[in-house]
């Protein structure tokens, strides 16, 4: 059960101007599902892109590496669930190379404006015959801003599609960002893929899309974790179609850079948080806010040593104020001069370890009251200095065994 | 159930000249349960110890590395378990200083040559008064040798007690070496703690204890790993009582420190594995061989991610050669520059991956077959130079969900 997470009203994802989405049942690995989308921008929109920082990154992922590099217009983007396409080598390189000629093929332009994403199995051939078989239907499925079907079209396991939109002004001119995403779920036998794409009808300096889209997955996709494992086909992508009629933003710190900005993080973060929500087995959705550290970084280790510690999970799992696992985590985070007697320790609103120890007025119920919540802030003082930062994470259930222990067939 | 792992023989438990060991019953948590054992040296033993590297260490570990560090011959170790005074600020610290104060009385000696040690709950006060008060029925009870009753004394909730020992010639003289762990298993509510105690009658320079025990915590309890948590309380301590008659081992890397040293590693390494053969929910038992690194961390750092990886723990849990996990966590193990095509992967005999792919012989079946094993060895090969290292571990398994998320209760 996905935690406060339902599927996005259609109504609710407004179109992005200068983007058409198709969705088409190519047979992949299984008949009769959504297999292959494809996002067609307009001539003008501008593409920047972050990957998986696995060295075993798939074929996929590699091709998009080049072509955004390449620094050819991208006009078309094709996602594929059913196979991954990793762990597949050279062969794997050339049928993703065949999945952009096909489909540039069709759209009469160049391959290396194709940005191609895979999902699925891994180290099996990507059947690329059956994606181009069924790219015409995709194509002719993409006459108009298909924003909730495309998000279907990319689950894999994911149990909820997921969806966000939101409106600024930029400008003095209303734009529009809308994104999708999927995650966390499963599709047997892979680890979990994320992928985010995010749109925005802005105009933007072409130049700046590579930051943006870095930044913009550094506020969200890259602050939330389900098991620590990354998978080699992490993908997070932002198009930006300039239709909206703002002034191009000519820098992220600008006003109007701010502006943009601030509004596609919280899409991106509704996103990213989406896929924590509908994580494998996930029966609650945990923010890990550590403070008081010297350096962002180092809260952030400290964040995740918590958020990925299956003995923290697990007692989230159980609804236990087991809070010295907490603090353990903290302690092994590898902050080398941590001073263990000037840590604090919120559970939302209760106040739990004082001075690295329990706090006097702390009663096991109170922790017990905060641990039965759906949604749980943890909160850590370091008492080192003034910097902060929050990761995303979910609890460890037998859920997630039962899900990643299944077998394949 | 732990894997290939049975209850010692007393009989084969051989006894170390110079070491007594008596064991309570002190109530310290629960009646009716042996959970204070102390361990009398001859005078003129030496010792060295190796202890977590959390920054949240536990009030005990504190005051031994006092104790060590200031010098003092040691002569008692005193275990308890049921509590661990960890997150227990000042007051606990002057409770392990009272434990050690009372056994320093009892047998006449200073404080400073005590070490403590504890396990059990966190962030909960030492029942001092109570192994103060077990403290004389604990040394009346050390008449002898009792290796098994302390394997058993300082268990928590490990199923199986955890003892081992060997001989070995060292200098024209035969030596004995006896030792015993506990790990793994939690006592509610807290994390794993791992405790290895070694004791040799072998004649060693006391200036050698600390880097001795440094050593061989590196070639054992530094190389396992059931979930990635690392306890307030971890310790190891090596005891060398010099009754063999063998001429002192005057530097480690010597013939007779060679000798020495390998057979107090092979000892060392079956009590580390009997913790991971122990885990919590275990049903395989795993080695994580990576060889062909530029470096033994590299590799120690490439095993510890497979080792780490829920989504690889799970896939051994359910016997599934999903062999995409292993690669996957090779992949984001950190090594920047890491060339993904010369990547090679074994399970035991069966050749599964070559140059980053699917290897073309690979049969799913082979896998399967390995997989379903109690015993596997991953072994990857990165292609990148000619060092190696292991680890060892196990899977993930429902148990471990249910005995984690297990209220305290």
């Amino acid at each position: 059960m996905p935690v406060h997470l339902t599927a996005p009203d259609p109504a609710q994802l407004h179109p992005v101007a200068g983007v058409r989405i198709g969705v088409a049942e190519a047979g992949i690995r299984k008949a009769g599902r959504k297999d292959l989308t494809v996002l067609l921008l307009q001539e003008g929109a501008s593409v920047g892109g972050v990957f998986t920082q696995n060295r075993f990154c798939a074929a996929p992922v590699q091709i998009c590496r080049q072509h955004l590099q390449a620094g050819a217009a991208v006009r078309a983007i094709v996602v594929n669930t059913g196979n991954a396409n990793a762990g597949t080598g050279d062969d794997g390189l050339a049928r993703a190379r065949r999945t952009c000629d096909a489909l540039a093929g069709l759209l009469k332009i160049e391959p290396a404006q194709v940005l191609p994403f895979s999902t699925g199995v891994i180290m099996e051939p990507l059947p690329v015959d059956r994606i181009e078989a069924g790219l015409p239907a995709a194509i002719a499925d993409a006459q108009g801003p298909h924003w909730a079907r495309a998000a279907e079209g990319i689950m894999t396991t994911d149990t909820v599609p997921k969806a966000a939109s939101a409106r600024a002004v930029v400008g003095g001119a209303t734009v529009t960002i809308t994104g999708i995403s999927k995650g966390a779920g499963m599709i047997r036998p892979n680890m979990a893929t994320m992928l985010g794409f995010l749109a925005t009808d802005a105009a933007i300096d072409p130049a700046l899309m590579a930051q943006l889209a870095r930044e913009l997955a550094d506020g969200s996709f890259n602050r939330i974790t389900i098991d620590g494992d990354t998978s080699t086909n992490d993908s997070f992508v932002v198009i930006a179609t300039h239709q909206a009629g703002n002034p191009p933003v000519k820098a992220l710190d600008s006003a109007d850079g701010q502006a943009l900005k601030a509004a596609m993080l919280s899409v991106a973060r509704q996103l990213a948080q989406a896929i924590v929500r509908d994580g494998e087995g996930a029966t609650k959705f945990i923010t890990v806010q550590v403070d008081g550290g010297q350096s962002a970084d180092e809260c952030r280790q400290v964040a995740y040593a918590i958020a990925h510690s299956p003995l923290v999970k697990t007692a989230f799992f159980a609804s236990d104020p087991n809070l010295g696992r907490i603090l353990a985590a903290v302690g092994y985070a590898g902050i080398q001069d941590l001073d263990q007697t000037r840590i604090e320790l919120h559970l939302d609103d209760v106040h739990v370890a004082t001075r690295g120890g329990r706090h006097p007025d702390y009663r096991e119920e109170d922790g017990q009251r905060v641990m039965q919540q759906a949604e749980i802030t943890v909160r850590v003082h370091l008492g080192r200095g003034s910097a902060s930062d929050t990761v995303w994470t979910c609890d460890l259930s037998h859920d997630y065994v039962s899900i990643n222990a299944d077998y394949r067939s």
